[in-house]
């Protein structure tokens, strides 16, 4: 199996527990749970490929997606009450996320030799826009857009990275751990110690 | 006129009478109830056509859909206030509407050739997503998610049965009604009995 | 350079910078401001150029619409405490984006020699969904649907008006600039002056 496929799989899988941690914050059922899941897990992805006009879509050709996602979804299900924190979880789980659809969206756009700026859009879509869809399905405040936290710069440095290696002739090994590691060091950085950009601060008040 | 076009059709017609019903909740213009109607009406099919590569999109081959929907929208418009209930209507047409866009997705799926996991899945993409963009663009929680009833679950349900049925292989006119009628029994049995699945309950508060 | 590219690079611009200004009023960071800016100034574009089926889609084939929507977001982040009314700088540079989106729209659609009422949806949909992407995902009531104001009736009238000087046989040069004027002028008129079509009133109260 190709590094690019376990990524994928890799990211569809802890996606969809992260879905399936927001379900359980909004008490949906099970299926509930399965869907949101499953949008999460598969969402950046879809959005990669339908603008690459890369098809089938990668969870066409394979319904393992599909079974990973909802399967994940199930298991948090049954086990999510055992969990202290799930907000904290679901942050953590989501850094992970995020580090794995990065370098998957990276590999997808160099295997179809898309040009430099394209490669890193593509990383920065497939990681960032499936979290995007479930919070803004489920009415939360996004997690890409929370204030005073790295978590689209922490994609695009990642996906950079990865276009950068891929530029000067590296294995697709190192450049997907690189964009990879990046990526998360950043967004865990972020959660852990605080890590940001400066914000926008308006002098006027906001209106 | 073959009986998926015909699904299409009734299932574009409702969809937009539900998705114009939600505009007069938000008291927009007639042209904002055509927005709407239309974006409720052709939502969940055009995501169908995308993902499964299948130009043009059912609607943009045929003029005849978005004079269904914007037709609907305009009688809503100038009669919704003549409904004293406007809330139960919106419940129960959106429920005739997902009970004719499950099969219409399902019998594009069928006619594509795709695996049987692909059209369970387009089943639920044509009947929940249209529905879904609705809302999320209203601001309103998506009657998709709503707590204690089923809704992604009827959808999955009669996809399923659709699915199965074809796999057997029963005729078309067979597969489809008993894919529609699986999907709005389970739908009105929930919003008229209250039927459910039991729904995530977290012992540990939801923080 | 036709006037098309010219269009959208234009359109690309403003939206940017309107979706800088959000961004601004929700006090992200200046990749959250390049983020929101990019997704409202290619979001309306890459809707209709999937559902067109025209790949590369026309961000993905020239680095300059990126370029530019990133440059506009950046500009914004550092200037925009220098404008003393926020919300009617986004309103006003909102209403030039859409007067230049709709012909983009247009135009974009009778290159691909569609029928008429495509031509116009997908001027609709080029000039109003990136702004209510902007919106919906920053958790703001979209402008497209504010109540009173004409907004997606604006759309409709001037990419009706290009569809129509089209089909009557004149230079792209004229139906692009009356589609324009057209949208503008309804949009402008609203804001300044208040132009409204009635809006639904129940005579029962909304439930």
């Amino acid at each position: 199996m190709s590094p690019p496929v376990l990524l994928d799989y890799a990211s569809v899988l802890i996606f969809a527990l992260t879905g399936a941690l927001v379900a359980s914050r909004a008490q949906l059922d099970i299926v509930g749970f399965a869907f949101i899941g499953a949008l999460t897990a598969v969402g950046g992805g879809t959005l990669r490929d339908v603008m690459l006009d890369r098809h089938p879509i990668f969870w066409m050709g394979d319904p393992t997606y599909i079974l990973i996602a909802v399967s994940a979804a199930v298991l948090i299900f049954f086990t999510a009450h055992l969990v202290e924190s799930r907000y904290r979880w679901l942050l953590w789980l989501d850094s992970f996320a995020l580090a794995v659809a990065v370098p998957a969206g990276v590999s997808a756009a160099i295997m179809m030799a898309q040009p430099m700026p394209i490669v890193v859009l593509m990383g920065m879509v497939t990681g960032c826009l499936g979290g995007l869809m479930r919070d803004v399905v489920i009415g939360e405040v996004p997690l890409v857009l929370r204030k005073g936290k790295l978590y689209v710069s922490a994609a695009f440095a990642g996906a950079l990275t990865g276009a950068l290696l891929e530029r000067l002739g590296f294995e697709p090994l190192i450049i997907l751990s690189a964009c990879g590691a990046v990526t998360w060091a950043l967004r865990a950085g972020s959660l852990a110690f605080g890590w940001k950009l400066p914000i926008y601060k308006a002098h006027p008040p906001k209106e």
